[in-house]
């Protein structure tokens, strides 16, 4: 037997817990090509809220009554594939579940460098290739540039801020407590933070940025991004990458009408999801492999333990509960 | 003796014609290197609206009780300089006047081959090469995207969607009168036109659009936009060229906050102004005149006799009382 975690209901407005059920279950078996994995780890990000919804986005809508599924550190138990042996650990999507069978062509194996192993949900996974690539292709920082990042202190945010000091850009963290805004500025070597809810957003980045700014990395959207929009310089580029402030509105928010803002400043905003990258995976993973292991790529996990917490760490997220990258660990 | 119009005070919201004021004035003298030049046409454009405020932009803004300044095609009647000799037509930055002083190195000569000569203040000038190089640099079309167009009967718009069609695609105009919508289908060639003051835009994009949007030109800006933007497909293209429907508000104007639909589309949004591309004018006005002479580019006047109504043509923008370029022809 074991255990898994359906979604039984579209949540409207914020998730709740009763949108989920923990049921028990046989284990499955693998079939040819697929393996049976152990869940060690699962990942909850800001993205699965949208899948939650019956509404087509970049990813299909998840299924009612099925198990979630998200990102995931596993062992393989039993294998029927060649690709993989009891005992190798791999990544990808797996189901929220002690166990779940997977098509072996859908997983990776775990790189032996990346340790601890949870890291590659993170800094050296998705989260950390997210940044990788939307600070440094779309947002392409000039030393000296300032660069101001809202949701500075979760998976990607920490990730984008200390890659552009690594580029030489004065770096402007934005995020909801001190103690976030404090292990930014201390520990990451962020060159100021901004505390949301507790500074006038607008007034702190007067202060903070005198000369404007030149790159904008938007993880919230909402009031945080209307006051940087306001602040941006001539030819200022804006990476879009999450508005998690929206994503558990229950109708579309209204807001100052600013897009004359990217007029006047021959300004740039681009969107984008991680997968646009795939053919630069390798690249990407190689680098921030290198910067970790030089100590220039510190991260942070926030760990909540038990496949039954895994809906609690994922509404936590739109709490901003977590420091770094969220993750559940897996006991049996 | 000649006629000046100043700006004697900043509008608060629409434009009218209390904010100029028309006088008598002595003929100035040309000094060391400046031409004395009379003027044939002025050109008054969408963007003056920005200059008329106390507010930096990406050009300063007018000086209060000075003669306006735009775009303008003159002959030289006096020159204190090598460059240009009596009789030589040429174009530049003009006062609102029937004669002004200009430094040479200001003006540019009208090609002969620009006939009429009030082309190069339209199709063969600012307003051509802003829709050749926002169309081709940001948009980037590909033969069989669809593209939409706001302001698509005005100065700019005619030739983002006339370069559109060269390039192969599928082109929609939005403007404000079935008269602007005959023109642009049945004489430039759009695949289809919307009037967005008798039409349900969204409701006429769904029409006319069933693959969605993947270029958008937008001169327009407020409702119009939100519409066309709730459209875009994957990747699309955003070319942020004006937002008239927000320059004559009194405050900031609120929308729904659209930023979600870069996001989910991974699209693109870029603000210019023709300066940007300065160092490629040649380039594009080359290209422009030799699409023109095949009669791929075909372009329309709205002209307004008299220096006297120059305030009347301006304001006249602001209402789309223009198809194609709206000019001032000036009597002496």
């Amino acid at each position: 037997m074991m255990r898994q975690i359906l979604l039984t209901s579209r949540p409207s407005g914020m998730v709740t817990e009763s949108n989920f059920l923990l049921i028990d279950s046989l284990l499955p078996q693998p079939g040819d090509g697929e393996v049976l994995v152990r869940t060690l780890y699962l990942s909850v990000d800001p993205y699965m809220r949208g899948r939650m919804n019956d509404r087509k986005s970049y990813v299909p809508p998840f299924e009612l009554n099925k198990p979630m599924v998200g990102g995931g550190v596993g062992e393989v138990v039993e294998s029927k594939s060649s690709q993989f042996k009891n005992g190798d650990v791999v990544f990808g999507f797996l189901e929220w579940a002690d166990y779940c069978v997977v098509s072996a062509k859908t997983l990776y194996p775990v790189h032996p460098n990346m340790q601890p192993v949870s890291t590659s949900l993170g800094v050296l996974g998705m989260p950390g290739l997210t940044a990788y690539f939307g600070l440094l292709d779309i947002g392409k920082p000039k030393e000296g540039e300032t660069v101001v990042i809202s949701g500075a202190a979760g998976a990607v945010g920490t990730v984008v801020g200390q890659i552009a000091k690594i580029k030489g850009c004065r770096v402007l963290g934005i995020a909801g407590s001190d103690e976030k805004i404090n292990y930014i500025t201390k520990e990451l070597g962020f060159d100021a933070g901004i505390n949301y809810k507790t500074q006038h957003v607008g007034k702190a980045l007067d202060e903070a940025c005198p000369k404007g700014v030149d790159i904008y990395f938007d993880n919230v959207g909402g009031d945080v991004t209307d006051e940087v929009l306001m602040r941006i310089n001539r030819f200022a580029r804006v990476v879009l990458c999450g508005q998690i402030a929206m994503y558990n509105l229950e109708k579309l928010d209204t807001g100052p009408r600013n897009l004359f803002l990217f007029l006047i400043n021959s300004a740039l905003l681009k969107g984008f999801i991680v997968r646009d990258y795939e053919p630069r995976y390798a690249e990407g993973l190689m680098q921030l492999l290198h910067w970790h292991k030089e100590g220039k790529l510190k991260h942070r996990e926030t760990i909540v333990e038990g496949l039954e917490n895994a809906p609690k760490a994922l509404i936590g997220l739109f709490k901003g509960e977590n420091t770094g990258k969220q993750i559940v660990k897996i006991r049996l």
